[in-house]
């Protein structure tokens, strides 16, 4: 091979900030406190404060590599510890509050984290956790110095204000290979201990830097995008949206801890944000809040939606207010795994069919390569008919968990195991069809229980619905529909199978259908199907009953 | 360090073709022949011939790493070069054939090109080059087998379409280090030998990645974009546009070898080009056709400019026909040196505001540090006023020139020297001001000869203006004003320094004008200063005169 000679500029994540420091200097940075206050900086500032924390992890004595942890909502301070942290080489290590205990005690063990950030909503969990933690040896609240408690059980807990005010800021983020660890983001699988997918500065730059074209807000005319991730820093790093926005120049809204729709709606309307990121449940409370208050959302134009499938109903709600809700698809093992964009050429669709393309789950992204197996890991071919277990390669997907612990994260051939079940058809749009553990087997074929849900959902009188596999004696599994139903409301089971006959083949119709109170829910506000099949276990679905007579 | 467990996945230009073989498979490449005939394919079928190319360089023996010439203009068979020689692991050198003979003979010896691909237009050159050609094995016509020459003084003259009847297509892109030499340009100085610049597969693949989004082509919202390179593929590559369009699924328009306004204009006009690239020279030539015809550009909105500094003049009449001129700035060293935005915020100005910044050379892009610096190489503020040589660093900058000949790249600090004079405002915006070589050193000060050609131009009586430097007893040099009239106008040169003299600060004045019937060129189509200063070395400035007197 002949070299090529260009120049061996490493991708850091401190180039992102380093180029809004100095070309988006005043361009605002908007964030709500953890005691829900409105704080304005800028990107500059945001430097300036991430130069200081860089050098207090100096003091601290945290050496390159080594493991900061957060508990942290989506503030200003967290967005400064996603250059303060990982642009001076140490690693950040995102933690989602709302996890077990016993998870997180986990985790900040298995990542090791030497030192442990925290805010004043996560403190009473901190203090409770901080007597397992083998780790930790500094406690840092990111508060100013008049906020400190007075008491706490957490030792010698520092304040982060204080650290940085003993800082000059004369610092120069410094170089390293781009293959470094850049941040840790555990994935809480429903079996098993939670595993760590550790993100490089390679992978974070390169999908930060291709995605900001998919998502339109290059500024190529001038345009001010005004983004808020609702996605919290801890879920994939706010999928990346705190990297795309100094980069591109947004001004960047942050919503603190408050999740409460009017909170949301009012910094929305207040900052004009263009485009929001967050999962559909997210935008579903919000969306009824708007119903019942009969608010309107005047400026935003975008809302990325991954995570899960999110209904047709929710689509025409938001585009109702001159929202579109762009799909893409991505996971911790791979943040930027599709786009959120249409086809080339169909920009002048009919609105029906133009959410028809939205509701599959983003297109094929350039530099990620798809395939979808069977079972038995022959490729199926992409013509958006064959279904199978999705794989991908790309230079921002996981090769390992950490520490290797949490079993394999690709098969024999390196490719990684989504978990997912999908088809993708010739333009490059991939139709998620389940989750391959969640998925029904029917007598080899299968059925989407996540398919099943939505349509379920459709029904006037069912709040919340899910989908899962049942033994059955001939079939192997058929499907049985789990609903919670709407305060005040009343339907059958017979009712709701009628409802759905019309709208899927005959053999995918559930065989029977359970009314509970609530759902089980995991740590991550998804429903806990591994507990609903836990539920489930003996239940037994009529057809069988009448076999077995 | 902690390493961060991402795939290994290399950044190779051929994963841009596949991305489009597979989810762009039916979008047209419109391109025409050398014979001026429009042959419409698809990137399906690029891909299916490009791969073919690639089994037939095995079968020459070609190694990776080894060199493949191209003298050749914008043709879809030109189109098929970019990945099948490059996407399996040779070196694409890419040659300008308007280049005087003794050049190409130089260049192609020092690239040490083992093939050489070319067309019915560029036949007759190679025929005369290819006595003085020590390392070409292989001639390659770029035709199909009907279009071979009867007879010709190439040492067995092979076919491009024969070679690929002989294959079967089925070749997988290979996987191999990001930074092997993916492509080869020279730059053809205006002092000494030409000089290779060496792209890498990830120089390459990096900034057309990040590039798309700051072009705003990439159908977040379905939008089917049509790309038209009107720079060369010999020079730079055609700005990267050959790898851009794949991956974003625009359509692609290649104008072959006519460069003729009429032709332009209908494959403009036919297939509905949306953004076309080129030099300010070509949208000069275009524009002064549809003023003399009448006719009107309907579907384009873009025009991206680089190489020169674009006149007002030529960004309002391209205004006009509802064309945004949009300036970046690059050079072969680094393809992709700004970005063609507008400050974000800045989507509302005026239409005269807003040509005041596209004026500019672009902004700042992410990925690529800038420094400017003064003659004792002191960095100088980045604050719109300072004035310095341009610096950058860049994954996709030179770091070196071909085998180490013509001098080093970069400065002492590893910075590429860009040989421009420019400044740089806190928004990004570069300001070129000058070559380096071209400025006008005036008592301890500058001034700008591109700046005063261009406000020359403006005189209706002007058709071509360029400025030198010339030797001044007191102030070291002064400004010499050379001038081509337009025919049948007639101006004098105090008239075109009145006509000056509210325009610029008056040391900035020239002192002579001098007018020729012609203004000597270099082979890439600028004027030569070189030669100007050559001829007017001896020339005695009015002021300069009298102090002598």
């Amino acid at each position: 091979m002949l070299e090529g000679l260009q120049m061996d500029v490493p991708l850091l994540v401190s180039t992102l900030l380093e180029h809004a420091e100095r070309y988006h200097a005043d361009i605002e940075v908007v964030a709500r406190t953890i005691e829900g206050e409105v704080v304005r900086t800028s990107y500059a500032e945001t430097g300036r404060r991430a130069r200081r924390l860089a050098q207090a992890l100096d003091r601290l004595g945290l050496a390159r590599g080594e493991r900061v942890g957060t508990l942290a909502w989506n503030t200003q301070r967290h967005l400064e510890m996603f250059y303060g942290v990982s642009g001076s080489g140490r690693v950040l290590h995102t933690i989602n509050p709302r996890l077990f205990a016993k998870q997180l005690v986990y985790i900040i063990n298995h990542a090791e984290d030497r030192a442990l950030f925290l805010d004043a909503a996560t403190l009473p969990l901190v203090e409770q956790l901080a007597p397992a933690l083998r780790t930790v040896e500094h406690y840092v609240l990111m508060a100013p110095r008049e906020r400190m408690p007075a008491t706490t059980r957490l030792p010698g807990l520092l304040c982060q204000d204080e650290l940085l005010a003993a800082e000059d800021g004369d610092y120069a983020w410094p170089s390293f290979d781009e293959r470094s660890a850049c941040s840790i983001c555990y994935t809480s699988g429903t079996t098993g201990n939670p595993k760590g997918v550790v993100y490089s500065h390679r992978s974070s730059t390169l999908s930060t830097m291709l995605v900001h074209g998919f998502l339109g807000i290059g500024s190529r005319n001038g345009e001010q995008h005004v983004i808020m991730p609702l996605a919290p820093m801890f879920h994939a790093n706010a999928w990346h949206l705190p990297y795309v926005a100094p980069m591109v120049g947004a001004r960047l809204v942050l919503p603190g801890r408050n999740y409460e729709p009017d909170r949301l709606y009012e910094l929305i309307e207040a900052e004009g944000v263009t485009l929001a990121g967050g999962v559909p449940s997210m935008w579903i409370i919000l969306t009824d809040w708007l119903d019942q208050t009969g608010r309107r959302l005047s400026r935003l134009r975008t809302a990325v939606s991954s995570g899960s499938a999110p209904s047709r109903a929710l689509m025409e709600k938001l585009a109702g207010h001159g929202v579109e809700l762009m799909q893409a698809w991505g996971m911790t093992e791979v943040v930027a795994g599709s786009t959120a964009t249409m086809a080339p050429g169909t920009a002048d669709l009919p609105p029906a069919e133009r959410i028809d393309r939205r509701m599959r789950s983003g297109r094929a992204q350039c530099g990620v390569r798809y395939r979808i197996v069977d079972a038995e890991e022959r490729e199926l071919p992409q013509d958006g008919v064959a279904v199978g277990h999705l794989r991908v390669k790309a230079p921002w997907a996981a090769r390992a968990y950490f520490k290797g612990e949490g079993g394999s994260a690709v098969d024999a051939d390196g490719w990684l195991k989504t978990g997912d079940v999908a088809s993708i058809d010739p333009a490059g749009h991939l139709v998620l069809m389940d989750r391959s553990k969640d998925v029904i087997k029917s007598g080899g074929e299968w059925i989407s229980s996540i398919e099943l849900e939505n349509l379920a959902c459709g029904h006037p009188a069912v709040q919340l619905a899910a989908v899962i596999g049942v033994a059955h004696p001939k079939w192997q599994e058929r499907p049985l529909l789990v609903v919670v139903r709407r305060p005040g409301a009343s339907v059958t089971g017979a009712e709701l199978v009628e409802f759905l006959s019309d709208k899927v083949a005959r053999w995918w119709l559930p065989d029977d259908v359970a009314f509970v109170d609530a759902l089980p829910m995991t740590a991550t506000g998804k429903v806990s199907k591994l507990a609903l099949r836990e539920r489930f276990r003996d239940h037994v679905l009529p057809d069988a009953a009448r076999r077995q007579a």
